[in-house]
């Protein structure tokens, strides 16, 4: 059922604290989104380091604001380096995202994914439809595919979400979002995020961003995919196709005021 | 000499097929193209998956439609994921597209795109004219570079096709396409598809979409130049330099009508 | 203080020249740059290419007219091949710049940094206030972001650049250069900068292009600084916000003349 305690006054705070604190975001992302989700970190305000060795991932991590996870294109190196900024978020209480792409249809993804699960609960899983029934153990869908919807995902978002303690947000025509408790549902967006390489992925590291300055994940999870998604309906009133909305999506997501934010969003 | 069994047509078929059936592509690329070759597929409405892990390429090869394998950054681990993927893609009848970005200038790379040809036959070889001739045992060039034009490369390129029985697909300011029997040339595009990092890469990608759709590799090739080089016609009528033209190209991928491509095109 | 030797001719001649020797550059660097700093070069005339594992890196280094090593995302194998292309770069005389992302705050990091250093004294070491202090041994920035100001790194600026007999270059609202006996500052550019990844790394690889063509590193260095932040006043001109201008930074660096550079550089 849908939750009625997440106003549109808390996106606002929470989008207006992201712009002025400038949160340090730790991104270990795939190597196709990566400078879209810096570029997105960058316009809404908030400092990316794409620090994703194994080396330094741990430390980092315990000094950053928020860290992501992101399963695009894993290797050995990288999916080494994701264990230890898990580790080094646990130990210093730095809440984490987890985007799991692919999971389901690609085993190994998935079990670095579980494995990652089990050290330390992430504030919010994030993925499509497809995804999130995957790594719920359903049958998966196809790279960052999905021929799903949300809806088609609540059971599997609200047993995950209750499974770990975290949120589910599942991207789609509709997101939806739940603590497994409380479930929200944002009807924003527009049909060429899915045709812009890396905008889910610049979702998740949105909400990375917002749950460093917001203690409710719940909060920080619709207010990312708020602000995205409304900065893609005004973006795309000014394109003519998919590459110059990538362009206009980063000078909306910029533009976009706290209090235009949660007087343009619809919760339900 | 000049082709005349391949139609303007058969290239509009193929364009009509890859934006209808979406086909998965598997893109093993370097990590420069990789943003703008999967925004390439996507707006040509392709599937792109970067899986390029030597964990999961085979058996995602095994699945998709077509597979890309791009030279342009290989490290050891990614290389191994090539010899994965093209084992997978021949196990499973899957069409590949080898991309050998510096072949012959750089020798450890041109043994990795002469050990992945012996491997399985791609459906296609794309690259520039120093590159196919360094592929054929020329001197190669420098990089991504050409200073040779295609004609020059016309020699190496029917050899190569002979030998692997395969399309090698030779770019420049004219672009020439052979089996090795069939000899086709497109005079389209703009100089500052030369100015824009990967779009010589996304042109590999493209091919790799059609002949997912096309059984035909030569149809399948010349559809993903016709496409891609007259929406650089388009684009450069609405760009100030390369990088308006770079987002440009991406609006009119997506906006080229397979009667538009068809009407346009030049096969000589 | 300041220098009076560096005149606005020297630095038309080295832009002149980079756009019509189109130098190879070789960047070994970030994931999340290297999209936009191959466009920046490409933009500017320059011919990039990525060769960064280690199998071909020094060969490539003896080879390149310039050698940029960017340490934004290393990783043990890309690690392996930037001591390769500065030995290559040794070799050969090939320049080399340095842009020392996250030194100071990143121990590892700043450990390969050092280690390059000591093999072969760079042209030019690039970096932000933070970056410059952290690698001269003071306490460092928090990745790519830098809060100090480049006035406050000149001390650490003069001590590097004595310690090593290169040019540092300290990025920032006043971008200060010097050889460590002339200091230069210039005064262009604009906030957006800070808001699109990969304008400082792009940076470093102008000034590796620059180096390619020009003896005086302290005139390379300001050259690419010139034609960077000029070319930014004029693209902010005409962007929405940080996404346009990014393609509009694109645009100007390719429309900007030798000529129209040396009339509007302001140096001090």
């Amino acid at each position: 059922m849908a939750d009625t305690t997440v106003l549109p006054t808390h996106l606002e705070a929470c989008w207006a604290a992201l712009r002025s604190d400038a949160p340090l975001v730790q991104c270990l992302t795939n190597v196709v989104a990566a400078p879209f989700t810096a570029n997105a970190l960058l316009a809404a305000g908030a400092s990316p380091a794409m620090v994703d060795n194994p080396q330094e991932s741990a430390a980092f991590a315990e000094v950053a604001g928020g860290v992501l996870v992101n399963l695009g294109t894993p290797q050995e190196t990288t999916a080494a380096a994701m264990r230890e900024a898990v580790r080094g978020a646990g130990r210093a209480g730095t809440p984490w995202v987890l985007d799991p792409i692919g999971a389901g249809g690609l085993p190994w993804r998935t079990g670095v994914a579980h494995e990652l699960l089990g050290m330390r609960p992430p504030a919010v899983v994030r993925g499509n439809a497809s995804e999130v029934i995957g790594l719920a153990g359903g049958s998966g869908g196809r790279g960052a595919d999905s021929t799903a919807e949300p809806d088609d995902a609540a059971p599997a978002a609200a047993r995950l979400a209750a499974e770990h303690g975290c949120v589910v947000a599942v991207s789609g025509e509709v997101d939806l979002i739940t603590d497994g408790d409380r479930v929200l549902r944002l009807p924003h967006g527009h049909p060429w995020m899915t045709r812009v390489t890396g905008v889910g992925c610049a979702l998740g590291a949105l909400m990375a961003g917002c749950a460093a300055v917001e203690r409710d994940p719940l909060v920080a999870a619709a207010c990312a995919t708020a602000a995205l998604t409304l900065a893609a309906e005004s973006a795309a009133g000014r394109a003519a196709g998919p590459g110059s909305f990538a362009a206009a999506l980063l000078d909306e997501l910029s533009l976009l005021e706290p209090g235009a934010l949660a007087a343009r969003v619809t919760l339900r």
